[in-house]
């Protein structure tokens, strides 16, 4: 029996606790590096959204590590949009018109804990929280690390190193500063904030359940997510600066009159409303991109250290699963040769991590603006009936979220899907308008 | 008399020379700190291109700090780019209808040491080389330093400070972390490599004296500049990677055999081909982006340290000079009000920054694909006669090298003449089909 090297995983967030599973699964030994307390102790410290959208890629990798049952248990389906308007009539849009295709709201917190839990359990995995990278030796591969509760610095010799250390990621920064490194991070002009509808006084959702429910607004919105106890998280999406932003609504008086004009059916639910917009942070929201994601042998950038995204997709976490998942493939066919397993992953993973980049901030535009524009509401009634008419044709929505096709073709595919429509809907008014001759040959001609 | 607040300085590079000029003719005492030694007395270790082309907007701050004169002395002006074919064919293209009108080669080591030296002369300016910026602290805005002589540590209290510390800033990286600063550094996959033509054997030059001379070549070239001496530097611009590119020529033979074939002429001219091919740096060429580029009252970027740029308009100088000449004007306004300074500086140079980055990637192509394009070429002779025919027609080279319009619009003016040239050019071939009527009216609609 041959002893497989040690492998160093920086960061025990999602992906990183998802990494250290794949690498045990393996046989790897793994030393996972998280510069926060353990939150099994010390509570989820995150900073970060409350409750995320699992869909079928990021099942994909929970599956193959043998957690997806486990997470299934607190998951609650979302088979749609529910839009609620000014006057808080609402209205369903289906993700799919397969009834069994839902994405799911689930807690980052405790699908962090299921996968740190599953992780420890593992001989092969030792987890050292409080422990900070401080620097990565980018000539040696050595890192350079910090335990933050002794305040004991040391080094860490052994490469190759796996950076899950997120947006901000340590390892990033310091590949920054290498010759040709291509990087960028750009701000949205928008900020978000947290707030919260409780469950009713029997503990029941207030709202429907099953869906992810969106207070769409022109250039903002609120969008709301189910919980397991019954409550559901909103999360306002606004700009920082304007006539409505978060730099206007500036005395209680001014907060309260927007939120009943705006989002009145939510008000009476929500009813902390003004001491958590206080006392909860407004966010930013980033895109990052970078290239190379790895360095020969010695280390490569995972999740959202290589590529974060914009929440709008909800695609976040989805796409740093498929990296582990992918990373887990190049392993399984080229390890120990450590140099092209990071070069296959990267040349896999980087033109689909800037497609759903761009298709992230592209969905902000169609969430927000969704009940604005009557042309796009009809494509979307065409599309719906074109994807129950042709089983060939599926929206971009579905194939990002519904299968694993790679996100560049889901891209490329979502260009075509407009083109057909276009074509289809000219001069159209009504669906009875819509030729469906023409509608299958296009489909034929354009996507076989 | 009041007294000044003491302004820092990072950096004594050009921009940073230039604008200690600046600040002491204003009457502010100037502590410029720089990590290098003095090049006076260790010599000029740029690391950087030998010789830089000087137009109307660096010569503008040149003028209004009292420096012309003295640079002029050691510039070369030149009046069109010499063409050079793989035949040794020579063809010269003006850069303007105007005689006069000529961008200049300078040292820029000499360029660097004449401001220095003026500088030093004054009493305000206290100039503290190997002294290196280690970090900003950007909540107080105090500086941490670093004397290399001594190793001694210490911190500069006193806002405000410059931060003319170059495309790699010190201070910049310590803003990218920031919340909301947007940030970005994309390279090029072409470097570059410096060789030199040395003077004739009576200290002649070689070549067309007054001349750019460009051996372009489809996806890569060459040019040279001339130098005082009778020499010339000249400058590949190659492809990293594929069929001919740096990493292809990998043996003597190999190198020459590229050389003999492509730039045949000028192979007779550099004696030490081979060895300055392998001793010179392949440096790379990165475009640098970001904002904001000033934080509150405390630091404002300047120069390359907020918009590197590609070397292909001749404008990386003389963009940086510019913004000296704007924060000047900024200072005159609003000091001692530093964040209104600093933030009507940031105001009036980002688009222009934008725009010249922009222009400076766009020339690459038409530099090195000069001949290789028939219908350019005719646009060019056009474009020509419309300039010696008509006033108010002005080409987009003229408005950035030979003007002081603000760069964004001169790229929009780029624009309406590409519109005009292309409208007036339909079926045309030669010179005679073109309807200077027409023209006249498409100048007189479209630029008046």
């Amino acid at each position: 029996m041959t002893t497989l090297q040690p492998i160093n995983i920086i960061g025990a967030g999602l992906a990183g606790s998802l990494m250290s599973v794949y690498m045990a699964q393996k046989g790897y030994p793994v030393n996972i590096y998280e510069r926060r307390s353990d939150p099994r102790t010390k509570g989820y410290l995150g900073g970060r959204s409350i409750n995320l959208a699992l869909s079928v890629r990021g099942m994909y990798a929970l599956q193959e590590t043998g957690m997806l049952d486990e997470v299934m248990e607190f998951a609650i389906p979302m088979y749609g949009r529910m839009l609620h308007d000014t006057e808080g009539q609402l209205t369903f849009q289906a993700y799919s018109r397969n009834k069994e295709e839902c994405i799911y709201s689930v807690s980052r917190g405790k699908l962090n804990i299921a996968l740190m839990n599953l992780a420890e359990s593992m001989p092969e995995v030792n987890y050292y929280f409080d422990h900070r990278c401080d620097e990565i030796d980018l000539a040696s591969g050595k890192l350079h690390m910090t335990d933050t509760v002794s305040g004991k610095e040391f080094t860490v010799e052994q490469k190759a190193s796996l950076a899950c250390d997120g947006a901000f990621s340590a390892v990033r920064y310091a590949m920054q500063k290498t010759p040709r490194f291509d990087y960028s991070q750009e701000y949205l002009a928008y900020g978000y904030k947290e707030l919260t509808i409780p469950p009713g006084p029997n503990g029941e959702f207030q709202m429907e359940r099953e869906a992810l429910h969106i207070w769409p607004r022109g250039n903002y919105m609120m969008i709301a997510l189910p919980n397991p106890d019954g409550s559901f998280t909103c999360t306002l999406f606004f700009p920082y600066e304007g006539e409505k932003s978060f730099a206007a609504l500036d005395t209680d008086e001014r907060i309260m009159a927007f939120f009943e004009a705006e989002f009145g059916d939510a008000v009476p639910l929500i009813p902390n409303l003004l001491e958590e917009y206080h006392q909860n942070p407004t966010s930013s929201l980033v895109t990052i991109r970078c290239y190379p994601w790895t360095l020969e042998d010695k280390v490569a950038l995972i999740g959202d250290a290589s590529h974060a995204i914009v929440p709008f997709f909800g695609q976040g976490m989805n796409a740093a699963f498929e990296d582990c998942a992918v990373m887990s493939e190049c392993i399984d066919a080229y390890a120990p040769d450590w140099h092209t397993v990071f070069d296959t992953y990267q040349k896999l993973r980087k033109e689909n991590a800037d497609a759903i980049a761009d298709m992230a901030l592209e969905n902000f535009i169609e969430m927000r603006d969704t009940v604005a524009d009557e042309e796009f509401l009809f494509r979307k009634k065409v599309e719906f009936m074109l994807g129950r008419t042709f089983e060939q044709y599926k929206s971009r929505y579905e194939l990002v979220s519904f299968s694993r096709i790679p996100y560049a073709e889901a891209y490329q595919r979502g260009v075509t899907n407009l083109e057909i429509l276009k074509e289809l809907t000219v001069g159209a008014t009504s669906l009875e308008d819509i030729n469906l001759e023409k509608a299958e040959a296009l489909i034929q001609a354009h996507i076989g």
